[in-house]
């Protein structure tokens, strides 16, 4: 099996894909793409047979590129889900001591995560960015031991970088929440979830409220509900809901069939089977 | 009025700030700070009278940093809003030529909203992030004509760049919302929105579906509605919902006395003219 993800090797994207591949049975491969769209791309045009992509971060929110993908761009239906732990890691070159530390290089996302350690333990450092944490690990390798870079442990073994400092994330509760798309969802298992969009086939007070009590009136709780501009006219918006159960089981085909009329456009990501 | 913004000046914020100081009577002045909580942290002591941070931008979605302070860190009230079109240049040192350029400056976040431009006029350019579109140009200035950076106008003004190529962004609806955030929110005016946050009592099927339903029951629309995570436990959500009319009406008194009793926390960020 071969296993798309947004690279380089290093990042957060490839330990998902890491973990998700010792899941499953047989041998894997994994490929790096410069982008989540390159990621859905390449297993659409069949260079890769599944692709793993970051959906939700429990400190900034969803990713809005990959909520795009699935609205406008993909035919591809998730197959799986991983809730991923984020460390925060200071990674330097070897030798390079904390004190001389004078240059911090990461993405902006995990710069604005260790702030607080940041401004604790190296407030004369200035923050630099990069386009990824992989990245920032290159970048103060070239440097002469006055550099460091926040980035994950897997990164700093590729690299050859050594660790100054483990888990300087501010919050404990930092997780992602990936997807893995793939050409079809697997069956019910019984304990599943589903996620869909939709837009209105006419806009009024309660339309919303019209879809919401479909899902209370079958008894079936919706564990998100989000909303994401068109991008046609601002202030309107596409609405995601996750629901638990399958597109396949009776309970999901009945709610389905139910809110098809009230939509304008209604697209089934797909389902897959809870991760927790 | 003394109007706190996200520095450093040349970047969005300072464009919504100077926008919305020249609507008001009287004169004002300008204030950057280095982080959106900065800016609400300086209206709370009194530094500045008012702040004006991003909320959510017509590509990307809402400003996750807003969202949370709004949520978790203030007591400020939203007093106003505004929509600024979003206008990406490519900025160079005075005599740069475009074939030249081998590396593009900016924040991530305007690079991946050019990447179509990039690829067809600088397919060979190195993408290379900075903290700030401000930032960038700083950084395309201080190297001998061979980079440039995506930026505002104004950065150009204030750096002595000269603009290579003007309105650069993939989409024509590139907008960003921003909010004026205060002490207080204006009384009514008869064309309002209202923001408010909040977390159920009781989280079963339906909750979200018997609040929306008190909305929709008293005719009023509901322009966003949109979930957070809490930051407590993944999976638990804060919804965030913005309603038209003012929480002083009778309309909107009425509404938020209905729903208070379904909410463990209910949050009202505060009503301000609409837009447009």
């Amino acid at each position: 099996m071969k296993l798309a993800y947004l690279g380089p090797p290093g990042t957060f994207g490839e330990e998902a894909a890491l973990r998700y591949g010792a899941q499953s049975d047989g041998g894997f491969e994994l490929a790096p793409f410069p982008s989540h769209a390159a990621v859905a791309a390449a297993v659409e045009s069949g260079l890769a047979d599944a692709g793993v992509v970051a959906i939700e971060n429990s400190i900034n929110g969803s990713v809005a590129e990959t909520l795009d993908i699935l609205i406008h761009e993909t035919a591809l239906q998730i197959q799986a889900e991983l809730v991923l732990p984020i460390e925060l890691n200071l990674l330097a070159p070897p030798g390079t001591r904390l004190q001389d530390v004078a240059v911090v290089y990461s993405h902006p996302q995990p710069l604005g995560q260790s702030r607080h350690f940041l401004e604790r333990v190296l407030p004369a450092a200035q923050p630099e960015a990069a386009l990824s944490t992989a990245e920032a690990v290159t970048m103060a390798m070239r440097r002469s031991g006055d550099a460091a870079a926040i980035g994950t442990l897997r990164a700093a073994e590729l690299a050859g970088a050594e660790v100054l400092a483990r888990g300087i994330q501010d919050t404990e509760n930092n997780v992602t929440r990936f997807l893995v798309l793939g050409a079809s969802s697997p069956p019910p298992t019984g304990r599943d979830r589903t996620s869909i969009a939709f837009t209105f086939a006419e806009d009024h007070p309660g339309a919303l409220a019209g879809i919401l009590d479909v899902f209370a009136d079958a008894g079936i709780s919706c564990s998100k509900i989000e909303s994401r501009p068109t991008k046609e006219a601002f202030g309107e918006y596409v609405f995601l809901v996750d629901f638990q159960g399958h597109k396949d089981d009776a309970a999901g085909q009945r709610v389905l069939a139910a809110i098809r009329p009230q939509c304008a456009m209604l697209k089934v990501f797909g389902s897959y089977p809870r991760f927790s």
